[in-house]
């Protein structure tokens, strides 16, 4: 049976609003290089009144490889909430404007709080500091998962920052049991080393029992797994979890499925700014998947697609992925 | 004496939302290729929903050449109306960040309308057809304007667009009076060559009356004075304005004072997005005149802030306009 989404995601819904800056104002500010730190409204006002000429765009890591799938004519929707204010407008104009499908609620013009948006930081290096204010997309609750959606869903793809929001640690449970239960799987990203500690326990719980496909970078493995070694944490992943994808930045990808293991070389680039690289890394990965591709496959697509979205500023695709695909000997 | 601020610009203040589509998304949708037309905010939310993945950035015609006298240390001041929502944070935040002095009162939460914005419709040639939705801008009112703000202006810079508002030409004159009464002087930008249509006698009687420098593009001299040949619309614009200021895009800049003419070329770049070409170009000719140089430099100063803003998405500057004076030679 087909059903009727390959992907629906879930996580922190944002608008990013990324300014250049040297190591200096990172510095000056204490702001921590290369990894996302949680603020509130009053450090993201300061902040952003000190930052240079900005540019919005729509973001959110799950939302990003959502959009990625969309744009590759894959069937998704997405979940995650934004406030009925104008930034949300812009949220979900974008999504829907690559095709995916996005109807969760709006948080209502009187609620406490805005649309969340993160301030990305992007240093001569094209190395991104995120400074994000959750705003109303801390407030996912289980009262915004459609169950009928979840079960339509051939995969989910669950974002690890949402761990940061107690209300969505049930949500994620009853989205995972509504898509199991009609033989659906569920994948996750775990977003970043510092969300990992924050939520260990979660993740581990999660990872043993529900996961079929798991996406980390090399940190967070060692972080997920405290082992020294990514082939130590892939062999200890590979024994909980059907597949396991781990992005090695410019060192490609590793992929373990049970005792088989593959790499994938990473297509080289000039990074611009490396905002959504591991998002448009598994929104490719993830629509190769629901297309029946090889796993190897699926990981060139995935590196193909983050060094499309690392070549410009911003995180949503911008070139045609699937004539990348076809310049890189990829038949479709 | 010198007075507190070089340039202070008056004009639509909007944020611009940057989309790309192709020519027969334009046919489909009666939009005229490469002008701007008005819009209403029914108009803005339908157009909005089909465009694809947009980019919002700060713009306003006047703001954009503001805001590269800015960049440029230039001390400047900005007047357009925005409301107290989340793009007009947005647009005022990208004023200032550049150094723009920027303090227009805000239209309250409860009034009539949202901060303006322009759906920018860039096709693969680089041109840009702009739908503008002027919301509370359109409202800019002579209560808006600090005179004691104009009077410590060297220079004003009035936006041609602005004059689709009626309460904007009392503004206009306010602004002039106060400026002039100092010894300041007067520089406007036609805008467009329907704006000039819709305003022909307006624009005649402040350029005879009140303007020492003429910014146009060539549609715009020949619209605004009636004849053939971009030569006769020099001859007549230099018999009543002091410094005449004609650009004609890759055929680079002709200006004229009295009877003196020079003619400076374009400085090739590949076209990615035409928008703020006239802005940038405005912005470092008035502050190369500001400090002092001779109008030929300025209009080679303006050539490259153009093919800088164009060689990008949007209509603000991001390389280092100083550092590419100093590539093409421009001692500062």
């Amino acid at each position: 049976m087909t059903k009727k989404f390959q992907v629906v995601g879930i996580g922190n819904a944002m608008v990013d609003v990324l300014a250049h800056c040297d190591d200096a104002f990172l510095a000056g500010h204490g702001i921590e290089k290369g990894i996302m730190q949680l603020i509130d409204l009053d450090r993201a006002a300061k902040l952003y009144a000190e930052v240079g000429l900005a540019t919005e765009m729509s973001g959110g890591s799950a939302a990003n490889t959502i959009a990625g799938i969309a744009h590759l004519g894959g069937r998704t929707a997405y979940v995650g909430k934004v406030k009925d204010d104008q930034l949300g407008a812009i949220f979900a104009h974008d999504l829907r404007a690559q095709g995916a499908v996005y109807d969760t609620p709006l948080a209502p013009k009187d609620a406490d709080g805005e649309t969340g948006r993160c301030i990305v930081l992007v240093t001569p290096d094209g190395e991104r500091s995120m400074n994000t204010y959750l705003g109303v997309t801390e407030h996912l609750a289980p009262s915004d998962i459609d169950e009928s959606q979840m079960a339509d869903a051939a995969w989910i793809f669950l974002e690890g920052y949402r761990f940061d929001g107690p209300e969505s640690h049930e949500a994620f449970a009853k989205a995972i049991s509504a898509c199991k239960g009609t033989g659906g799987r569920v994948s996750i990203t775990l977003s970043d080393p510092f969300c990992i500690d924050r939520h260990r326990d979660a993740f581990a719980k999660m990872l043993r029992e529900d996961v079929d496909l798991l996406f980390a970078n090399r940190a967070e493995m060692l972080s997920m797994y405290q082992v020294d070694g990514l082939g130590a944490a892939m062999a200890k992943a590979a024994a909980e979890v059907d597949i396991v994808v781990a992005t090695d930045s410019e060192h490609g990808v590793h992929i373990a499925q049970g005792d088989n293991r593959w790499h994938v070389p990473a297509v080289p680039t000039k990074v611009v700014d490396a905002t959504g690289a591991g998002d448009l890394f598994a929104g490719a990965f993830l629509w190769g998947l629901a297309e029946g591709y090889d796993l190897e496959v699926c990981g060139h697509m995935g590196n193909i697609a983050a060094s499309e979205v690392i070549s410009h500023l911003g995180a949503r695709v911008e070139a045609d992925l699937k004539a990348l695909f076809a310049q890189h000997s990829i038949g479709l």
